[in-house]
């Protein structure tokens, strides 16, 4: 029997992430630019150590019993709280606990998306959600940005032309904050358009914001981070992620989301065939973290760090690749965007790097509509900063030796 | 706006499961025979404890770090050692762990059918994967089960007339071992029937196995246990599942298959726009909990633990309801599968039943035709004896107070 025979429409298009593949490749000393990897030096893991015996002391058994789906109950408490601190009204009962954002962006597109419904997203976006939407069969429309983020016209002329073809437009997918690659932020003025777009539009906004404690001092401040969420006190325009992978682990997948309470019943019945409930320790662990203020101190922590990175990376970059690469310097986040002088391409540059033992992921990963072949995603938040140097200085050559 | 009216088209058939439902309803001190829900008292409190401490002791932030998709390595590898003893020929490179193996039974429904494709399935069958099964817009169809299992003549009725209908009938789901909810096992000679029968028919079949280790002593041996996937040489007809939520503890969301390897492909991708990977920690408590022996050393324990509940049980029904209730005992697994005396429904039980402070799960959840109004799931394994004897007692009540 061939079971590819047997496989869904939908799998068909179902394909590995670029960025999956390209992590999983082994090589003596790499350099991996790669993956959005936290840096592991800043996992709490001394605090982590302490909860788990602390856990395990007092017994509780049912922290490895099946729990609900929605998630444990003290933690919905504590990310309703988080929410509030970030401007987002929302109570326990409306928060929405997911195995990492992963699965919110995934349960999402279920519950909203049929078969050649349209998702609108910045252009170039987010990998993960792209593989996600393309699962459940949609139509992606990439809309451009300008320096303060998505571009109202466009995005007029794209709703309008989709409605013309008579496709239903249900999302626009943004990640307002450090986004995922280009690591803009979007200006706050631009958020309170966009939701008024999306009101008039009546299009859902889903917020995806896994990077908004990692500002970086000069480029950006925490004002600045205020989610779009923050103003839809109705609570109808505006689905909002985040998660916990970015600050403490992405070991423990714990993501929430929160937003209109009807579609938070029907993506809480979409979860319980897709995985139950989320890991009990994990969200016992991650509760008690915020709870002891790990999370709090965190911040200040991790900024500091990928200030650092992001530093060693620019400066780096000027030492070794002036005028072969541009880039913004990003204003937080764990990416930075560059592109390179034509006539090079970086997924047919991504051979000599290899051979050069570094790494990056092409631009052409994060486009829906074939673009981004002269970019590159160069995350700087897992090497350490001397690694940092040494990697830029191998691209640096590998461009030399494409270039030649 | 109203969401609602965006909602794709198998959102609208998404609901909540009846078992989560009925689990979710807090009365006080209730005896609940709802949840499948292991015996606290069995999780291997103290074992985990120390290996916790040991891996959090020697620092590895990997297992704080994303994971690969597929699972933690040395965990495939254990995985696969594991389903060799139980005959079923693995490698690690086939072995996919999943968040759970609901997980598992989510992706195989996303991987394999498009809205209408039939699953035929045991008559009752699982709640979690009608679930599944349903929020991909399957067209279900229940197999009546003899004493040895699913009735052959009748699958093949089905198969010939679904085709008929012109509808792709891609999946047989069965659970062999002490299944959910009847607690049947089935026969020997029957599996190898059922795998003839998928080869011939071109059905691929979903084996689910999570009670495979609770077979109680003089109902049923390990020898009897033998999956279907274990004559499955060739790697093309058997999709196998299971999952250490019933042996070791359910909190740690980690279950696994194995199956064709191009399928397995398909569902790896699927389960990174899905999730991304299992939670890390999870991963590693399970594989140090297996290479330590405790998974070896819990099987004799649980056995006992649940022969002992399903005993209880019966003694209890014998004592308070026999004439009133008829039911098979179970040679294994974590159910009782009862039936009520005419006219009584299980559904209008349930009120006199939750008055009286007992739960149990009516038979209608597991049907996909509207059947099981005269039956009911009786749960003994998270109860300890004596509380199973005061459910028992309290439903003989809540049974008399019906009838009056």
């Amino acid at each position: 029997m061939n079971v590819e025979d047997l496989f869904s429409r939908l799998a068909h298009l179902m394909a590995g992430s670029a960025i999956r593949k390209i992590g999983g490749i082994a090589v003596p000393d790499l350099v991996s630019f790669a993956g959005g990897y936290p840096a592991p030096e800043a996992f709490p893991w001394e605090t982590v150590r302490d909860i788990l015996r602390d856990v395990l002391d007092g017994p509780n058994p049912r922290i490895f019993q099946y729990g609900a789906t929605a998630g444990h109950r003290p933690l919905r408490e504590t990310v309703a709280e988080l929410c509030r601190a970030r401007g987002v009204d929302a109570e326990a009962d409306r928060i929405l606990v997911t195995t990492g954002s992963q699965q919110g962006l995934d349960l999402v597109a279920r519950v909203l998306l049929d078969p050649g419904d349209v998702v609108l997203l910045e252009r170039p976006s987010y990998t993960g959600a792209i593989l996600a939407f393309r699962n459940i069969g949609a139509t992606m429309v990439g809309i451009e940005q300008d320096c303060e983020g998505i571009d109202l016209q466009q995005l007029q002329r794209a709703l309008d032309a989709e409605r013309a073809r008579g496709r239903r437009v249900k999302l626009l997918y943004v990640i307002p904050n450090f986004q995922n690659p280009a690591s803009r932020l979007l200006g706050r003025r631009r958020r309170e358009e966009l939701l008024d777009w999306a009101r008039e539009a009546r299009v859902l906004i889903l917020e995806d914001d896994p990077y908004r404690d990692i500002y970086f001092s000069g480029s950006a401040s925490d004002a600045d981070t205020r989610p779009i969420a923050a103003d839809d006190s109705k609570h109808d325009t505006v689905v909002y992620l985040s998660s916990f992978s970015k600050t403490l682990a992405p070991g423990f997948r714990v993501g929430w989301m929160t937003g209109p309470p009807a579609l938070l019943t029907k993506l809480e019945f979409a979860k319980q065939a897709a995985d139950l409930c989320t890991g009990g320790l994990d969200q016992v662990v991650i509760d008690e973290a915020c709870r002891r203020g790990v999370l709090a101190a965190q911040g200040p922590r991790l900024r500091q760090l990928y200030q650092q990175r992001r530093d060693a990376m620019v400066a780096a970059l000027e030492r070794h690749l002036e005028g072969r690469l541009s880039w913004q310097v990003p204003p937080g986040g764990f990416f930075l965007w560059a592109r390179l002088s034509p006539p090079l391409s970086s997924e047919a540059l991504l051979t000599h790097a290899r051979a050069a033992a570094v790494s990056y992921v092409p631009g052409t990963a994060f486009y829906v509509d074939g673009g981004g072949q002269e970019h590159m995603r160069l995350s700087f938040s897992e090497p350490a900063p001397e690694r940092i140097e040494l990697g830029i200085s191998r691209l640096a050559q590998a461009v030399a030796t494409a270039a030649s």
